[in-house]
């Protein structure tokens, strides 16, 4: 039998009909050698999907790209490092809406047409004509194996790019999906500072792409958090052009779970890639709530322990301290019965029926030598269950977001 | 006209008719010169009241002792540090239980009469027969000047004791009241990893003196973050004999409102000592949230600012960068409109409309240069508000809480 998927290559420009290019134009003021402007442009007729922060303090790109979103023919993605555009009042939309324009007038399409993204620091102005005067430089540049350079050119406090694509084999076809994301710190559910492109193509309905997209993020960037912050500048954007060649994909088909396999394998390994980056990291944890009564139970107490800034600290440490663990779960509005509660750590137990097991300390303290390693709480009551990805609370995180 | 209270010397046994003690009986393995078990009594018959922690993992002294609460002539409070009781299931119980019933028969009195209080880590049997064996040393030690030493008796990681009195003249007599306090870690609204005693010899009911308890507990520990985490083992008692000689102080008096006003001074002075002793801060910050629609609203707006890991590690880093600040307002699901809302750092706007303000970045920043200081959020909404105390985020937080 074939398999589902098979990693490819060359990231958002895998997919056939895209290209890409990134220039630096100086808004990270100081940094002579980093990009900090990209575009993502689909040579022929796309539709888009896009996922926004749910922030109430929405920088001024979400709000241009989430008007944007409701043309029917998407072709560009405009997106810059270095300044968030976030509090920037009526001129921060004029700003983000001169960026679509300039991308716009240089491709000879609508402005609507294109969606913008930023991220860097909050409430200073975009410098707008710098980003102007390289729009003829930028998109002289596009090419169809530019996914590298704007993987680079929207990294903020990113120590590796995010990129990734597969190919699958469908309808005797073959079907590419590629993205690249950002993203190391102010990384909580609900899509905390984070930018996540996403190109595909396969032919699907406008309709269908947002609901396998707004699936697919629920799935992966909504599972991971480093800091529990959220920010104002999360996006999640995907495009598809259908130039892949086969039949649409339509929730019938069996085409149609293939390709959700495919898109949650690509937006699982970004946000797997954002908790490695994690700002200071030194571990990577899985947090795997189950035998919650309710869904919602175990997302609650699988986010507090990983939002737990003590139980973080202790990871840190490499101690096995699961007496937070239990008071995290206990404050986390989840239903708990202590004394049904069972904590693992990879496959050690360390509490059993709510109490300490007889596992030997150094047995535990082991598995928190890795670099990665689970936690699981049963909680057994009910079969709900939930997992959230993410890292622990280290000093240089604190040195790394003291200052600029 | 005569001041409505003023501070004294003397702690917990300031109050007539109030004695207390502590020993050093081994359960703070290694500490050789730190007591860790102290007691109160009261020697006139005396109500109780308390708040406890809402984690749903509670202690066994927390269940013990709200058992006990029941009882209407509560004498006495035995409390241990260097080990929580926690997670320790019925051996857990009994071993509280064991404390009550020790004191009880130390001193002729029902094991009901005696409330209970542990602190320290989770998940680890309570040395019981130390606690025992010390009991006749400990009665022997009780002395009307012993609350010094029972404030430090149940210190953990706290740097200082935190111990306050105030006199209130009432009815041509004087009513003292009396608190110590504990807690420098695991410190979040609704009570975390923190004991608070307070004594009186005023003459109130049960019920008064509950519901003035509570109260205080609101504007005072309830107000209070370090880390977000909220323990297992909260708890405030107050305790009031009514030997202060003066007629029962009822609602209907002009006395219940001056009482209630030294209380809620007792509590806040506690509670901003625990924040001033926050492990590893270095800042103490108040987080005023005002303008808001509703009392909710200005609560979480000002919780999520508190708690918000990357503001905190802002203030460490001395960084005006406020626009963490709205991008937690945003987060916090309070009501907020962008456009109309004001920052100040003390007296200097930082942000105006949703937007920065002309004030030089160096002025803020010298705002943040000191030890203390006020973020003051007005949303415009409405005439609610809230103020949270809080601290800053260290990597000495980090490398406290790393291990044991």
């Amino acid at each position: 039998m074939e398999p589902a998927f098979f990693e490819i290559r060359g990231g958002i420009t895998a997919p056939s009909g895209f290209r890409a290019a990134a220039v630096r134009c100086g808004i990270k003021e100081g940094a002579l050698e980093k990009r900090d402007l990209g575009l993502i442009i689909s040579d022929f007729p796309a539709v888009a999907a896009a996922t926004f922060t749910s922030n109430k303090i929405k920088a001024a790109p979400v709000r241009v790209s989430a008007a944007h979103l409701r043309a029917g023919d998407t072709r560009a993605i405009i997106a810059n490092s270095g300044n968030a555009n976030a509090c920037t009042g009526s001129t921060g939309i004029q700003n983000a809406r001169r960026m679509t324009q300039a991308v716009a007038r240089q491709l000879g399409l609508k402005e609507r047409q294109i969606l913008v993204c930023s991220t860097g620091r909050i409430g200073r102005d975009l410098p707008i004509e710098k980003i102007e005067q390289f729009m003829p430089a930028l998109v002289a540049g596009l090419s169809s194996s530019g996914s590298d350079v704007v993987a680079k050119a929207i990294m903020t406090s990113d120590t590796f790019q995010k990129e990734i694509a597969v190919e699958l084999p469908l309808a005797d076809k073959r079907v590419r999906i590629g993205g690249i994301a950002k993203g190391a710190g102010m990384i909580n559910p609900d899509m905390a500072t984070m930018l996540c492109f996403i190109t595909t193509d396969a032919p699907i309905s406008k309709r269908e792409l947002q609901r396998l997209t707004s699936a697919s993020v629920e799935q992966s960037f909504n599972c991971i958090t480093v800091d529990g912050d959220m920010s104002t500048n999360d996006t999640a954007i995907c495009l598809a052009n259908g130039q892949a060649g086969i039949p649409p994909i339509e929730p019938d088909r069996e085409e149609y779970s293939r390709f959700a396999e495919g898109l949650n394998f690509v937006t699982r390994q970004l946000a797997r890639m954002i908790v490695e980056d994690g700002e200071g990291a030194t571990k990577f944890v899985e947090v795997h709530v189950k035998g919650a009564a309710t869904y919602q139970d175990a997302r609650k107490a699988a986010e507090a322990v990983a939002n737990s800034v003590l139980v973080k600290c202790s990871w840190y440490g490499e101690d096995p301290n699961w007496g937070r663990i239990m008071d995290a779960v206990g404050y986390s509005t989840a239903k708990v019965r202590e004394e049904m509660v069972d904590i693992f750590f990879n496959g050690a137990v360390a509490v059993e029926h709510g109490m300490a097991s007889s596992t030997p300390a150094e047995t535990l303290k082991e598995v928190l030598g890795n670099k990665k390693f689970t936690v699981t709480i049963d909680l057994h009551l009910g079969s709900a269950e939930y997992k959230v990805f993410t890292s622990d609370l280290t000093p240089e995180y604190v040195r790394f977001n003291m200052g600029e």
